[in-house]
């Protein structure tokens, strides 16, 4: 951390802010020049408060220097993350994982036929929603309880492992068989959330919020990581700009971007970011082209009657020559960030 | 709602489509161009999932005309919603309201002597966090439960009520007492804690999301009101964009639009949109200038050790002297848009 | 385009624009709600002022169906522009096509060896900076007239057609000889450099500025070719966003949409959009993988002593390795919207 | 400037690059960490191209603290710049200026007809278009030299000094008798633009770019004083951000920012920056408000008929109106940064 003081800070001042940090066991080293004097932090700087030190009179600017997350950050976990599930599959590390399905589970019928239809295809793990956040109160809003249960029937029919969205600490004895709980992206800093999970010892997926920073989605993961829970997947699933020609940006750059900062894996949910099912299979591929660890896909047997989010999913078929080329591309991808063997599957 | 159909739409796939809209209740009106053909839909829109009408094969694409929102659609309720509190204050329908007090709730002592410093420069109602949503695991939390108490203790000794903001539903017991609830930005999408704030008959502020449309921000007010709380009040705190000059871009524009779109008072929060103690001022006269309904803002007796958001904090002199300013401008604020007659306090 | 009247619009007023619209041989068609009438305006819109419109009196809003340009239309001209140079590389079509070079010309020593190492890793173009736009009025500004004759050299050394960057249409006459004129992000909107381009009859390359939409960038196309100039090739380089671990956000869904919506070739600029060379790589391939018809990127055979951009630059070797992977991928990349086969170079 | 070097930086390459600096007048002062050694460089770095630093590989980052714009800095030029005009109008230094007009000039007679009511109603200056830059090459271009002597007959007919914007350094020579030259928000960046009017002696209004940083803004004013041109006004129009409900986000919180930061006059133009009438009074009053030295306005006698910008223009009465109110307001504005009096005309 670097602090630069006012040209004019009273010595005195300065002194008690020098003994303030040697309190909190760092080493300061100072570079006066004519109009600033540049006090550099040495140590751990992690848990200073950078807030505490910019509200103070003789102050100018403080900038970070070293990452404030620990758990999360490669420097001191150089190994990729990879993470193993109930049926094998596994994602990080060089592992590639396809997790899809419908938006909502909404029959027995076609959360099964669906699950059969991406495992056919190569999926690995079976995503849909019980709890739907919805921007209007009057929407349908998932069949919770219910849909639970039916994601469980599709689990004990093809075997693949669950991925599925809470909204709600509250919800979480309902979630006890789900393989991946999917922080969504508007619960992305409902930080009461995040620390319920960390007790947790099961994977964790967190979208990024609209408008969140990398650095905040870590962050994130940081306070699930700080609860003693290692196993987080992050995904990146749009942000916020002035573009409408689709729902969302979809920030691609932010795979290789984030290979470097973190050896946490990261998946890409292109149905999501787009809003439009065309424009899946070309951001798909060319998520797994720049090293996604992973994809996160909608598919619905029936969009036109699918009750949420229809015109973003793939039929099963479409999905199916997504994954053929997928398949194809994998193994040209750059990962050059991470530490793994590309591999697919 | 208008649909406008792709040229070549099977004419019986519109028959089916007119038949299920007109079992909704809606009368539909056609237009045949040469290129497409534009359907009118008459009635109340409100409920119709716009979603499911795009991810139909005919349909090219599909324009809302009329709101998504009801409750808090000035269409429908003309008047200014006005909101008394316990000590005679009141918001909206042109009467300002000034909410002042530091981020954190540290000290019974602190507490106390803002309280009486902001509510002796002409403030109503005292803020202070006992939860505090933080970026950082490692950073202050808040008191908690304690926070709440000090907080409680502040009113018995000052007469003002209290404004503090919830991070989760479980901790609602402990905001039995509480004046006004506070949904922060972050959460303004949670929307499970919105139904159950919806539940309760007192008032709640809801704090604009950094990445969230004016739409968005009134259906989470339909949230609250649909549950039948109709006591909400709207704030905006900033949104994020590509400037790094100041924390947040302070979207003042949405005072008017606001104004326009709802009968709900819209207050503005300089401290946390700019997060520079120098603009507090400058930006809360711009508020009071353009029609806001009142201002939140941080106050701290020793911005330099406040436990969190020091740099943002006004001390209790400067928020004296700006204070009257806002007195002087209230009356030449432009409420073009409101029903409400100018008045402060 | 429909035309949204107000409630109490007056008779009279409506009898009025409605014979103004047919004066523009237009016809309309009404559907009269309890709300609103919706006016559908069928013929040609595309020159309508949609501004002279929202102004009227009687008028709630004004949405435009028909898209405003023609010329770069896909509906209107179906198959992929296919762009011929001297050299005999095409781009469009599923001809793909890669630019390379430094960010600016410097020696002629420099360019040429550049030159030679682009071709042999199967470049087809050379680009190099002769007028450079930046920031700061004291930084390096490039080496006008004499980098021109530079490039010239190189072209005539390696036989690769030149793409180069114009920043003031006083220029032009040394522009005489070059292949491709690039026009810059921050030039986008200069529309009468645009239309001085419209009067030639070679190449112009437009990059989407920083915060210019889809729609923007395909109008300014239409500036050009409305003046006769049909060869004009796209190109994405980042937009502004909130996020700043990448210099600008590289939108890469815009490379499908413009497909959906043109017939223009488009090409994509990692190096620009994310300022980083380790992320050059990367960004290149899913722009492959994603159906762009080609690239532009930063090389330099000496980054560290680059007179600008050098941090955003790939050493020879490192391209060499890049084109081997983009070989790779190109084969599987979506290009559901195109009309052309895949195929490189 | 500080350098932070990668923690294996070898030894002898950080002495080339001290000598470097040193050979440049600068001096290094160095701390050194576990993790990092950080370099403070002491002397006039406004000249320092961050660029080729960063480009080096012994480097992990470099932040600048001193500005790099010098003419523009409020630091080595204390005093607010105060312009005057051939009316004796002033802007700067406690002097507000309201400038107003048509977007479009379009006959004699309208033009005239506004300037009347215009300076009736308080406005010193007239603006008007002559060059319009439009999204479209099919949209009304202003009427171009015939404008020019539009506004120079009002002028004469009212002793208003004329504002009207330059599209291209080509049309110079029509602008000899204008009183003060306007470069749009589209050509902030126009470099070669730019440099041409540093070479004039009269004031030249820049409007911020939808996409462009206060620190760009300076830079670009700084383009013009470096060619000997001191009399820069700024105008915040208004940036682009995801929000829909207005054409673009006022950034008023620039105000207070770039009083902080410059010595220029600043205004703001509501007019562009919401682009709808019924917003211009309230964001006037705000920018008044906050600290503004001045105001444009879009003021046309007919609205409805006007050839561009219809919806954002108000009617002469409105202006007289909004005028009285920024009277009144203008006494109580926060001007902190400025260390000029308040002072209105």
């Amino acid at each position: 951390m670097i602090v630069i003081l006012k040209k004019n800070a009273e010595q005195q001042q300065v002194e008690l802010f020098d003994n303030w940090l040697h309190s909190m066991g760092l080493e300061t080293h100072k570079s006066i020049g004519e109009n600033h004097t540049i006090v550099g932090l040495v140590g751990d700087t992690s848990r200073v408060d950078i807030e505490s030190i910019m509200a103070l009179d003789i102050v100018e600017t403080v900038k970070r220097i070293q990452e404030p997350y620990k758990n999360a950050n490669r420097k001191f976990h150089e190994q990729d993350t990879v993470i193993t599930l109930s049926n094998g599959a596994k994602i990080g590390g060089g592992h590639f994982l396809v997790m899809a399905g419908p938006c909502s589970v909404e029959t027995e019928e076609q959360i099964i036929s669906v699950a059969q239809a991406v495992k056919a295809a190569g999926a690995e793990v079976l995503r849909g929603g019980a709890f739907k956040p919805r921007t209007s109160p009057y929407a349908f809003q998932g069949l919770h309880e219910e849909g639970i249960r039916l994601l469980l029937k599709a689990r004990e029919a093809t075997g693949l492992p669950i991925v599925t969205e809470i909204m709600d600490a509250k919800h979480l004895p309902l979630f006890e068989d789900i393989d991946i709980i999917q922080v969504g992206a508007r619960n992305m800093q409902n930080f009461e959330l995040l620390k319920d999970l960390g007790k947790l010892r099961k994977p964790v997926l967190i979208k990024r919020g609209m408008a969140n920073t990398l650095q905040e989605l870590l962050m994130s993961a940081e306070y699930v990581m700080a609860g003693g829970n290692d196993q987080v997947i992050l995904c990146e699933r749009g942000i916020r700009t002035f573009e409408t020609a689709t729902r969302n940006t979809m920030d691609l750059s932010v795979i290789p971007v984030l290979h470097q900062f973190t050896h946490l894996p990261v998946v890409v949910d292109p149905s999501h970011a787009t809003g439009r099912w065309e424009l899946v299979a070309p951001m798909a591929l060319a998520g797994a082209a720049c090293g996604a660890d992973g994809l996160m896909i909608e598919v619905h047997n029936d969009p036109e009657h699918a009750l949420c989010d229809g015109p973003q999913s793939l039929r099963p078929e479409k999905f199916a020559s997504m994954m053929e080329k997928v398949r194809a591309i994998r193994p040209y991808a750059d990962r050059s960030f991470t530490t793994g063997e590309g591999a697919l599957g």
